[in-house]
């Protein structure tokens, strides 16, 4: 038999800010995989790439560059979907916007490599997702494209990479989901403990910071 | 003599948000190097750690950790000061709280390396930036920094790879910068246009989502 405290951990499900509380636009944030066609007005468009363009990065360098096709050139639209692997291109094709994040990770003059190229383009992306959520829209990040045949494609230079593509637009048609996916979509939320993630002096040592939340992980198992 | 429209130019100072609306937390997110010494609550402290926990993540591998070093433990947080670059220390050691954020590269199980695990450490690290923001704190990203010693100094696996220190605190205190770092402090923020870095069809091409920007721009070049 269950104890109390173990139908709490079942019967809850995890939220942004279970355990601690977040801004409303970090609790609104998530990835859905069912989105309308509703096409998304110009200027939210641009502020969601405004917002990318702020984002902070190593050097000031904004090794981020982006490539957007949206559903009124059709054939723009479509080329970016057949970049994606099957399993996104199911429910990533209703999506009216489709963007694909491109990373310079070697700078023109110097040669150099930025190692933190990605790491950036990351900010960027964030930024982008979080101006997205503030406007009513949701984004979804995927890797699971062909970057070789993006860089065809687009004519990618060789000192830039391909990323991820985001689907951009708004959230609904759950209904048109094929039963895994729609489970997935309607699922819970994983995610690791602070404490799992958040070290002190030591690679793997709890912070002082998150102390407290290993304590009552602690006496939750000795209650049980 | 200047037209009307170049002292424009030369005299508004670009912020976030100049080109297009912007929600108010990206409006506010900016990079400063003076913080006063002023502990961060806790709770906050949580909270900013929560924001990057709940981050998107490539098959939700959540590759980010985080190393923290707050003030209150003086030799954890003076160890951490000593693996920035002195240019970076000179600013860096005032604020109460610094983070090293680690990738995890490889996979433990698969050995496989996760080609996204700097951009997602990008990502949590952006949640993180805003929800500091939103709590009235500020955060400074460096890659400045002797990312061989932080491996040793915190013993971190070779599977993972450190990435950036994060100054974390409440900003103030400009007067103690030296001249060179108050003038960077006070002069404008830089960044690209969105015609820079926002395609359309192929690579370098204008998407048609900011036309009408690279139009003003023409314009405001012929009426020069």
């Amino acid at each position: 038999m269950k104890t109390e405290v173990e139908e709490n951990i079942v019967l809850s499900t995890p939220v942004a800010g279970d355990q601690y509380p977040l801004h409303p636009l970090m609790n609104a944030r998530k990835s859905p995989r069912a989105f309308i066609e509703q096409p998304i007005e110009p200027e939210k468009l641009r502020s969601v790439l405004e917002a990318a363009r702020w984002a902070p990065s190593a050097s000031n360098i904004q090794p981020w560059r982006f490539i957007v096709a949206a559903k009124d050139r059709p054939e723009d639209h479509e080329r970016m979907v057949s970049l994606l692997f099957e399993g996104n291109r199911i429910w990533a094709s209703k999506a009216p916007v489709l963007i694909l994040s491109v990373a310079q990770v070697i700078d023109q003059a110097s040669r150099k490599t930025n190692k933190f190229a990605f790491h950036d383009v990351g900010l960027a992306t964030e930024n982008l997702v979080l101006q997205a959520t503030s406007a009513g829209l949701a984004a979804h990040l995927m890797g699971g494209f062909h970057a070789d045949r993006a860089r065809a494609t687009f004519n990618i230079p060789p000192e830039y990479e391909p990323v991820a593509i985001i689907a951009l637009g708004y959230e609904g048609g759950m209904e048109f989901l094929p039963q895994p996916l729609l489970e997935r979509e309607l699922g819970p939320r994983v995610r690791k403990q602070l404490s799992e993630f958040v070290f002190g002096s030591i690679w793997d040592a709890t912070s002082t910071v998150v102390e407290n939340e290993r304590k009552k992980i602690l006496n939750r198992t000795i209650n049980n």
